[in-house]
């Protein structure tokens, strides 16, 4: 039996499962929508991992991840622009529906995030021309606050879009519950990027009430306080239909259990709660 | 010598020092401007905590906390809004600057926060008249948004200032730069804040890089990756002058450190990289 409208960010089984045991377990349970990291990419080799794409008629609701544009010095600015022209290269090579971008954060040393900020743009800029001329939409996925510094410091949906108004086409938002869930202005946002038509990516999990670690305590679908049917009622209203996308970083829980069990937790926690 | 300018939040001595001895240590040192929390003047008496600050001559930077209106019934709010009605009182007695605000997140179970901030609105709006009538400002303090869920559902100065304009005279916000610091409106926030005479308070210390713990793991200023001389010069170009207020809650390092120790250093950064 398939599973509409899902999909497993493979980071989700990244203990467990390499990228091809990693999409077996979803087709064995009826999943065909994934979304690989470049590492587990690279672990197989670009060519196998596009074979395995293809061969299966998977979807890939994107590649992960792009971005980290922040740096010291020119040289570093420009590998990092070198490094995602490579990850659009691989993301067509997938056929992903997009690059997610984490645009990186404060340089070692710096407590200049204004500036942090400009590299972002421009070092998206300078990528842009290869993504559109590729086919390959840029997603830039506005993380929570928490990481403004050492991670991206895009922190809201009206701060990307009004980068994506900056820069025209080819690029939208990654939007991922858990970072913008607790935004006041989120629906406001989400109906902005709608009529963009800039909403490139649909990410579910939830935040644990506590939350032990700031990276890597994310919850199941469920287990937490996010809205997710209310703000997936907003997305749709605002035109995006597709896939929604687990995306959970679990080093003391889901991690550790084994796959079989945590995609098939995804996908009931689909069916029921998103 | 009289180090002008600075305030110490007695919460950054919490497990050192009561409030006599936290007042003690300051004047030692040269400060002679404190914020206690209501906890702390509980624990030594209203009275005998009013005398302490007149005798000493000490400015009152804020009284810490009201807030918490969000309650799963009406009864949890009505006791909510009257206990904020005892923490106006005790703030008038003690000529605080201001009352700050940290306005609760979600009522157990509960994962509605549009109604969360609603029951806020309502909140303020309820105590307001009795703390204008006992002229004290009430200070909504953003928390940032890793707290939406468990401690304060107003989030960033945009929405707390849409609060302010809505209720009228008598409130404003106390900006902490722990939590603000990474919002890309905060400069356009500050001068709108400021242009409304509805700075009251603010609050420094750092974020440290890693973060390893959601609450107890603020950084001394100069530890971390704020900037804090630029938001000053904003917030003193947005007209507000008052003392700069330290408030660290620190588990593992300044929690464990002698009370001197904490405020000296406080006193030597704020000297330094304020």
């Amino acid at each position: 039996m398939a599973i509409e409208g899902l999909s497993i960010n493979l980071a989700t089984v990244r203990k467990q499962y390499d990228m091809k045991q990693a999409v077996d377990a979803c087709l064995k349970q009826g999943i065909t929508a994934i979304a690989p990291w470049r590492d587990q990419v690279h672990a197989i080799g670009l060519s196998e991992a596009a074979r395995v794409v293809a061969d299966n008629g998977l979807r890939v609701t994107g590649l992960c991840r792009g971005g980290m544009f922040p740096a010291a010095d020119a040289e570093g600015r420009r590998a990092a622009i070198d490094d995602n022209k490579r990850a659009i290269d691989e993301a067509a090579a997938l056929n992903a529906d997009c690059l997610v971008l984490v645009v990186g954060g404060l340089p070692e040393g710096s407590k200049d995030i204004v500036h942090a900020r400009e590299m972002v743009s421009d070092g998206i800029a300078a990528i842009l021309p290869h993504a559109r001329a590729s086919g390959v939409p840029i997603a830039i996925e506005p993380l929570h606050p928490m990481y403004a510094a050492d991670r991206a410091c895009v922190n809201t949906m009206e701060q990307a879009l009004d980068i994506c108004d900056l820069l025209g086409e080819g690029i939208g938002v990654a939007v991922d519950v858990y970072h913008v869930w607790w935004d006041p202005k989120l629906d406001q946002q989400i109906a902005r990027a709608g009529a963009g038509g800039r909403i490139l990516a649909h990410h579910i999990c939830d935040w644990l009430v506590p939350t032990t670690d700031l990276l890597l305590d994310r919850g199941m679908m469920g287990d937490g306080v996010i809205d997710l049917k209310r703000i997936r009622r907003t997305i749709e209203a605002a035109g995006f239909h597709g896939p929604q996308e687990v995306e959970i970083f679990s080093a003391e829980n889901w991690w550790k259990r084994p796959g079989e069990e945590v995609i098939s937790t995804c996908a009931e926690r689909f069916l029921t709660v998103c």
